[in-house]
């Protein structure tokens, strides 16, 4: 995060920080969990002198992406840790101040790269906020303590309930664009005008306006959600977390599962997981992922499934492809292409999915489900092409059949490796492919596959549990191409050649238009229209040149725009 | 044209080409229209020697802006001069070669700014192809009788009828991301997609094989909609132009009317036409319309709607703001906000839109308000601030009122001016502001203001033709602040300064995000998502810089792209 792009730098002249996702509320530098019955509270304080890499302070509870990677620990601990907790409050430890959002010398001293990075990952983030709230009953609510700027009243925008303390000082706010010449990147433009769906031409004048809004202003405008004076605040808050508490499906006497430390062995061109092997070629500019499916083919219960915890294999498979996929983004951001392959046999997968297909509504189970759904979303929004490769020996059978159905392209062997016993490959249809993994644009990866024919979308619900060959694959429009075993080498490492020689920049550009067809919902527009346009904004000299916004900011230099519309 | 963007250079140092969007048949240089019977052919036959500005040649039927010029033009004559026509086939001249897209040469010499501008109003023209297929009866027939490759291929996406030659050699390509490292910018990932509904793997393959696909497997993959092969080409492309026209609705016996010249007067600050005043503010950085309602209030009919023809007042200043945003958008970069005003009785406004209020089915009305609709979707893709201004003596009326709806922010007066003898301002709502003039989502203006309640948008519908006043225009929040006497100026000049002073590019993302809600459609998605990440792209060193692919283009280096994926 110490340099900066620039056309003239070289691809080995960039330095980049090391980022490791995994943490602990032990080692939590700016954020505590505390957990109080029903209710659980998020405590915002944020170390100034705790970057994630030296060069800023983090003053006033701005965040980097060392705080962000907090945050999204301590959401994913209480969706598996605390099945009791039905409500988040999420609050502010320093007086006067909620949170001034993103860190704005970080942002100026960080690369491009580093930005679009840090902005997708604290867009899931709050997005998982949505879908905790949505989907696993712990409603997340938004005690605005103190002024909410930018980025801190976006993370108050991901939240159902805004409480906005009324003290005739606290505002909201998303000063970006007049302070800053960039937009609000974590989804609060979209938000204002799609979620709490703000009149445009209020909007405009919210986001132009960089002191924000507050008390009855802001809640006509419908910006927050309830206002509270100082001295009952805490009460109201706490009423209202309470109230929502009430209306959630969370178990209230269950035992969660500890998500124990992640085990993750880097080597220079290989990671190991327990249940998935990365290999990078450099050359290639390629890091094939591929996954173990359990070793037994035990059906799970409910009971072996409590019992396994962190270690049943779905959750422990969907843990490490998750790290795997922010490890990959962040620390090797050349290689481009992501290759998927799997090892085992298909009646292992199904065993253990069976559980989940058949409690529907057990609160672990129905986690294990949401984090593979947002596992896979987040594999979608990573700007690298996805390739899957069906061959002998492998088992994408349901959950893991959606990788297949995720990839940009699909490559399965038709037929035997002349060298090999296998068997021919496989692929099996579940009916987790038809419902509990929608897309960012809310629809299954095979409604979106066929959206021209509804109606076969519909009929390969009836072939569910059937193993499909090469040949039937094809004719059922599952994967794009069959070679035999005599093309399959040349016409595989063609695909990856061809691809590594692309530029990258426009890959992300068409791999982001074609991956989500049909319907948009307020994820895909920030994902694909907000995101387009920051990551524009990023590279424009009014942002990022010598008198650019970002770079002078706080060096008492003025701006000079380039006035020029474009 | 002759200079390119680049983080040192200054405005000043800036040489963009003046570009005047008027034209007529006469002194078309690349395109051919004739007209038989039903069935209108435009013939594409681009001039080598003839483009915009010297410094390319326009090689195997590819286009500048000067081209696509022609082509607009030429459509929106199809629509006025002749309602016989009801199904037009587009075809080359060329032998082997239907057309090549944008010019490459033109591409890398072009500014950052023209680069947008060529690729919107290539799109706006696209968009006003399916627009006269869907609602004017005339269905857009393409005749690939050689290879389409890139924009030649998305020209033939936006016909609702494809048909291919199929002689072993044409193919129909998609070879921007291999070949230039850009994307197809002129809406061929999005219709591949969203309109064709081809595979995502398979777009995937189309849009990395630069040779493109041609004979059974491009009709097989949904790419082309009919084969023929060249003994029966001609034949073949009549037959199905002949049947489309058998379904419109198009009058075979109606007189067109003539699009004359449009008389414009161009001053160093200021654009007189007929019905529209436009006064340039350089030091504010913005352009003041002022639209002129008609002089009289006599309500038009049919019979005095013809004979007016290009005069009748609300055709003729549609185009007059036609060319206006054109000419602003393209000539008049550094201006961002354009406020508008208008001048005259709300009483002749609606005299004359009582016509196509009444007589929905006319063809020539049907077209009037098609236009009307168009000219405020270029309004609101153009990259600019909207201001709307209400003063006494304006008359906001009816389908003036959307440029009220449309504008960012509204400044309605509250009372009178001091000095002034004109009663208070008032805005009035009539049917037309209820359905015919859908913004790129598909909502009306008033439905996307009100997303929050729907039934306050349905109630509007009870208040038509009311005299509404500057305190119940934003009790009913139809204007934004409503500032009296005292304040109006300051509040006024306050907010176009700040205006001039925020960063042009983060107002761009900005409004592009804020201005379209709810609903997305395949427009809004070019417009949004697939521009965005096309200007990205644009910016990009590995498109742009001195390595980047539209540089290097025939010049026999070799491209040199940071591989880093962002």
């Amino acid at each position: 995060m110490a340099t900066r792009d620039s056309l003239t730098q070289t691809p080995s002249a960039r330095q980049e920080p090391f980022v490791d996702f995994r943490t602990h509320p032990d080692h939590y530098r700016h954020w505590t969990l505390t957990v109080d019955g029903r209710v659980a509270t998020l405590t915002l304080d944020v170390q100034e002198e705790a970057p994630l890499v030296p060069g800023y302070e983090l003053k006033l509870n701005s965040y980097d992406l060392g705080v962000d990677i907090e945050l999204y620990d301590a959401i994913q601990r209480l969706r598996f840790e605390y099945p009791e907790v039905a409500a988040v409050v999420i609050v502010s430890a320093k007086p006067q101040v909620f949170c001034a959002g993103a860190n704005i010398r970080m942002l100026g001293n960080a690369s491009h790269a580093h930005k679009v990075n840090f902005c997708k990952f604290t867009n899931e983030t709050r997005n998982s906020i949505e879908d905790a709230t949505e989907h696993s009953g712990q409603t997340y609510l938004c005690a605005v303590n103190g002024t909410a700027s930018g980025g801190g009243y976006e993370l108050a925008l991901a939240c159902d309930d805004i409480i906005l303390i009324d003290d005739g000082a606290s505002a909201v706010s998303l000063p970006e664009l007049p302070l800053l010449a960039v937009l609000p990147g974590t989804g609060g433009l979209t938000r204002l005008v799609d979620k709490r769906r703000v009149r445009h031409d209020r909007a405009d004048f919210f986001c132009t306006t960089s002191e924000g809004l507050r008390g009855q202003r802001a809640l006509q405008w419908n910006l927050v959600d309830a206002l509270a004076p100082r001295s009952r605040f805490d009460e109201v808050v706490r009423a209202r977390a309470l109230k929502r508490a009430t209306q959630s499906h969370r178990p209230a006497d269950a035992t969660g599962i500890a998500l124990t430390p992640l085990a993750r062995n880097l080597e220079a061109d290989r990671i190991c997981y327990d249940t998935l092997t990365v290999d990078i070629d450099r050359e290639l500019a390629t890091a094939t992922l591929t996954i173990q499916a359990p070793a037994k083919a035990a059906p799970a219960t409910l009971e072996t499934m409590r019992q396994a915890g962190v270690y049943w294999w779905p959750l422990a498979m969907t843990r490490t492809l998750d790290d795997a996929i922010l490890h990959l983004r962040l620390n090797e951001g050349d290689i481009g292409t992501w290759v998927f392959r799997s090892e085992g046999a298909h009646a292992s997968v199904e065993a253990m999915e069976k559980v989940l297909i058949e409690q529907p509504d057990d609160w672990l189970g129905r986690e294990v489900l949401l984090y593979w759904k947002r596992t896979l979303k987040r594999l979608e929004v990573s700007s690298r092409s996805l390739m899957a490769l069906v061959e002998p020996g492998s088992c994408f059978a349901g959950l893991l059949l959606e990788l297949v159905l995720a990839a940009d392209r699909v490559y399965m062997l038709d037929g035997v490796f002349e060298e090999s016993e296998l068997p021919p490959a496989t692929i099996r249809l579940s009916p987790l492919n038809f419902g509990p993994f929608p897309m960012v644009n809310g629809l299954t990866r095979l409604q979106s596959r066929f959206l021209s024919a509804p109606e076969h979308a519909a009929y390969l619900q009836t072939r569910t549990g059937e193993a499909i060959d090469a040949q039937e694959a094809e004719a059922l429009g599952l994967v794009t191409f069959i070679p035999d075993d005599i093309d399959w080498e040349d016409e595989v490492r063609l695909a990856l050649e061809e691809r590594a020689s692309f530029s990258p920049d426009a890959l992300t550009g068409m791999e982001g238009n074609l991956r989500f067809a049909g319907p948009e919902t307020m994820e895909s527009k920030i994902f694909g229209r907000l995101s387009a346009w920051q990551n524009w904004i990023f590279q424009r000299p009014n942002a990022v040149g010598e008198d650019g916004a970002l770079t002078v900011y706080g060096s008492g230099k003025k701006t000079a725009f380039d006035k020029r519309r474009v």
